[in-house]
């Protein structure tokens, strides 16, 4: 089992355009730093699930056939823009699992060529693709928006953004079906009041307490939140990890329960 | 004065996802002959303006501060897809000069973030920025659209994209303002019947013979196009050219006209 971070990005990414911050500054010196839209790739025994689709190489990295299956959050454009163009292909349809969202992201419903909308889940619905388990989670954001819990290789990764905090219901999903690994929305430095939309670091490492995973991960970071980690390098407990583009989880090691 | 084709593709672009046609086949063995969405840049005296921003990598080919305008065709995907990252940058706003077209794309217009959008422009209307001077000509599409008609340096570009044929009043003002390169939207191989919202190549022609531009450049290429003329290599008469990404023009040479 892999699974692969492809994208840690809030909207706008790192460097954000025109921002000569130090976190975007160090990010235009320093490939390794950038942060491309948030999405992910799980790998198992030949099935391949993308989450999200907002990389503007989607295509050239999923050629036609590479992939089972997508799993959309939502419809935001950081999410689904590599979808544009590879909806014109040719080939195999490529089958997409997301919210109920009518508006869906411009004509990208209206004109879906060979993308296959027409599997939506609802919240807490279950979806299996060859061995992996999948189970649709509301979260809290400004469009209707799913995380997902992927049971896989007797390992469990909680995939949440974006939102700001959890829906009741998800949260206690997730207390009785501990993940091993979580990724969770943290888009914002720590903030005495909730942000809109997305987590900032306090309300982060408060889910992260309350679910108590292995290891979390926080993805969709701004350049505000790097910039704020540049000055304080040492602010994260045991187990939470700022994630950056590429970085991989292997499932479960000897040991770790 | 240089003037830059970006890129010359048709929607989903050369090659297009999935597909093995000659052509597809061609462009991913040899990267020049890769089309990206099309789009143009013209340079001036220090002063730099695009033509629409359908090329994902639109932030990172122009910095902040790097464009005095953006000139936009009309808001399909392929034409806007680069503003949505940059526009929740910081620094100086870009200007967007396009016609007027409420509904925009996806969020583009109601979250413009750094992009001005508050000036469009009515056919025929005329725009000068520096020594450049701009003429919107109304085109034919399924969108509202413009072309441009860009006099500069003693020389006259008409850029003709997207379009099927022409309005009668834009090919009264382009016969009466003979210019010496047209930029001309050419989807499709030749075909009995006009196609829907762009040019097939019979139709083209026409148009070529009909203004009798110095110098004719085909652009918004589909994979059947470029498949058509790999079987095809000499069907195009003299002064007409199946233009290529990265394709340049310097202005008019001694003895053009």
């Amino acid at each position: 089992m892999k699974f692969t971070l492809l994208g840690s990005g809030a909207v706008g990414g790192v460097p954000l355009y025109g921002c000569d911050c130090p976190a975007c500054q160090r990010a235009r010196t320093f490939k390794d730093h950038i942060r491309r839209p948030a999405s992910a790739l799980l790998e198992y025994a030949g099935t391949r699930i993308a989450l999200d689709a907002g990389l503007a190489d989607f295509g050239q990295r999923f050629p036609s056939g590479s992939l089972d299956a997508l799993l959309l959050t939502h419809y935001h454009m950081d999410h689904v823009a590599g979808l544009f163009e590879i909806r014109w292909g040719k080939g195999a349809s490529l089958a997409v699992h997301g919210p109920v969202d009518d508006k869906g992201c411009d004509d990208l419903h209206t004109h879906h060529g060979i993308l296959d909308f027409s599997s939506t889940l609802e919240p807490f619905q279950c979806l299996v693709i060859n061995d992996i388990r999948i189970t649709a989670l509301p979260l809290i954001h400004s469009r209707p928006t799913l995380g997902y819990f992927l049971e896989v290789d007797g390992a469990r990764i909680a995939y949440l953004t974006d939102t700001v905090n959890l829906p009741a219901t998800t949260l206690a999903f997730l207390q009785s079906h501990r993940p091993d690994l979580m990724v969770l929305d943290c888009s914002h430095p720590p903030s005495d009041t909730p942000r809109r939309n997305h987590n900032d670091l306090n309300l982060a490492l408060q889910l992260h307490k309350s679910i108590a995973p292995l290891e979390t991960w926080l993805t969709h970071i701004s350049h505000d939140l790097d910039a704020w980690f540049m000055a304080h390098p040492n602010a994260l407990p045991l187990g939470v990890l700022l994630a950056h583009d590429g970085q991989i989880w292997h499932g479960l090691m000897p040991g770790d329960q």
